[in-house]
């Protein structure tokens, strides 16, 4: 194991009806006055802006709001977010939605104190120390965004898809409460299964030696998106799956599972550019991507492929060939992405053979390799692209 | 899932030679007079007090020492400890050593600003809010005290053993350096992996339905701790294994694999018992009693006891007699404990069963029930007692 820090101090407030105490939390960080971030009209739909704002009227917290945050989030509207919390001198910014929304928060969070321009933090100019203090309301289980220190924000010059992360970007607190998951669409719960599966996956495939305590919390993860997340699928208001799944993805992201050894990331990167490109799900396009990096790196490990396989996807170990144990495994995967839903080629995710070049270009790699588990070059990343084409089950 | 708050503040500082950083840490948290806690003469021989303290001198932060601390830590020493701190005008407690070091340093933490008798915290008098800020540098994998928010504390006059725990108990920061470990003797090491284990059982033992999350959580941390236990007990310079085992042991006890579920605790209340009216080791006591306490409620959910037999235990599941697989797995435990040299029964511990009548009336449950899985009388807790008298493989 490699010597780490840890620290994950999030207070998470989990379970029925828990947003409506979402003011007291507020007022327990020191909010005094608020940015309500949220997204499209289902919050307010749904009523849960409604009862967001009576609960911080109920602490006689004022508060502004700004909503039309996209999925794969851009940075116009971070732009917006600081101008308006420096000048209504906002103290705390509440997040009332998903990934997308606590990634935008987050931004925000940062570039608020900074004097610079916040895109300085995602493209690696500056690296921030300091952000206005974020809470969330958390509405899908996927990005993990509410008990990490991460965010990523596309500029929409060239729809360019970065991340920046450090600990002053973890919210204080999060509000998970399954219940407002279960209006989510089944392809949307997917997708949202698909990235906290792949958040245990990019730590998973690790070069350091030794790690059984946090492979097998790795394996926890993931044995429970494969019991749980087709009974959502089958029952969208299966409150107890649901839950399941909601702090799984906590657990997937917060770091618990992934401190001591490297990880991958790789998959994430070659993602970004799909959904930076066609604006997809970022779960679908992790779908595809995913089992096509398996496929192109499964030699760098074939043991570590067998391991997953047989401990997770339950299959048999082939002692005297464990490869083909190790490809059983990843056929698994894609059979059970598609079982849910999620599409596995680029032709299910809307994506054309003929832009590979320019995803190539986008990632950026150059002349130079990325990833912590097998390094990557331009080459590489094209290869994996091109088995995503055509990927079958 | 049952509503739940959850949150895990502390900084966990993991790796080789982090305990030299100690001084940095003390005043990235606010330490400015620091009380330096610990036990035996072994953190002095073994020149690990000498580098605390020296790490503290470079940060120019004064301290005053209190050694001392005993397994089962005494009410005596946390007065003396209140007197300090409040003459001395200490605002960090850094702990050097193992669990009961830490619940001291806690108990002192929590008494120093309250003005009535510390024990009214461990006796239910009284519940507390604030406490000095707590510091930790691990000695032994075992309590799970460098990550959690509770304490125990035995008190002299009767040997009574009592707990208390909240948030302010949390510790700043700990620093886990599995390397301190590799010295501590097998028997020490076996206890401290018994008492891990037993944190995970109070947890997974649950009549909360639907956590498969929390239940994968609890096996990742038995399967890792069935795996590395045995490799330390063999060479107990293995590194790694010790790594694995210190950070299984943070997981075990800081909540994260607990929450959102109905928790039993009964064996560690039973155990408290032996080990104030004996002085016996925790641990010990607990490879005692847990499975005998496992023997006496095996009929209240045979499904949970087979569902660990085969998921951590590696038993086939018989399907016709579910209850022959969820006895096989209490064998199989039991077999462990011996496998690395702990006690099983009575006579092994030093315990004496005309004693049992005295360990039930210090139990304390009276005319009451007690327990989050299957509630005990005070008759249970005798009849559990019986069991492990002569408790065999």
């Amino acid at each position: 194991m490699e010597n780490f820090n840890f620290c994950s101090p999030t207070e998470f407030v989990f379970g029925k009806e828990r947003e409506n105490d979402c003011g007291a939390y507020v007022k327990k960080y020191g909010g005094s006055k608020v940015l309500i971030h949220y997204g499209s009209g289902s919050v307010v739909r749904s009523g849960l802006l409604d009862r967001v704002k009576k609960s911080l009227e109920a602490e006689q917290i004022p508060y502004v709001e700004l909503g039309g945050v996209q999925p794969n989030p851009r940075d116009g509207k971070v732009y917006e977010g600081i101008e308006i919390c420096r000048k209504e001198q906002i103290d705390f910014i509440l997040s009332v939605g998903g990934g997308s929304c606590i990634d935008s928060a987050k931004a925000i969070a940062v570039g608020v104190p900074y004097e610079g321009d916040f895109w300085d933090f995602y493209s690696g100019k500056a690296e921030f120390q300091t952000a206005v203090p974020v809470g969330v309301v958390l509405t899908i289980a996927a990005a993990g965004s509410e008990g990490s220190g991460d965010s990523v924000i596309t500029k929409e010059e060239g729809m360019v898809k970065r991340g920046a992360g450090g600990d002053a970007m973890r919210p204080r607190f999060s509000i998970l409460n399954p219940e407002l998951t279960c209006t989510l669409p089944p392809y949307q719960t997917a997708c949202g299964a698909t990235d906290i599966m792949a958040h245990v996956f990019e730590r998973y495939f690790t070069n350091t030696k030794e790690v059984e305590i946090t492979d097998r919390l790795c394996e926890a993860v993931l044995l429970t998106m494969v019991k749980e997340t087709p009974r959502v699928i089958e029952n969208p208001n299966n409150y107890e799956a649901r839950a399941n799944i909601m702090w799984a993805g906590m657990v997937a992201h917060n770091g618990v599972v992934g401190v001591g050894r490297s990880q991958d990331w790789n998959s994430h990167g070659i993602e970004h550019e799909l959904s930076g490109l066609y604006d997809c799900a970022h779960g679908a396009g992790l779908a595809v991507i995913m089992p096509s990096w398996m496929e192109y790196v499964v030699d760098h490990d074939v043991m570590r492929f067998a391991q997953v396989a047989t401990r997770v996807w339950g299959c048999e170990m082939n002692f005297q060939n464990p490869k083909e144990t190790a490809l059983q495994g990843i056929r698994k995967f894609r059979e059970f992405l598609v079982s849910i839903g999620m599409p596995i080629n680029f032709e299910q995710l809307g994506a054309k053979e003929e832009d590979i070049p320019t995803l190539v270009k986008n990632f950026g790699v150059g002349d130079g390799m990325t990833g912590g588990f097998q390094p990557l070059s331009a080459d590489d990343v094209a290869a994996i692209y091109k088995i995503a084409v055509n990927a079958t089950v």
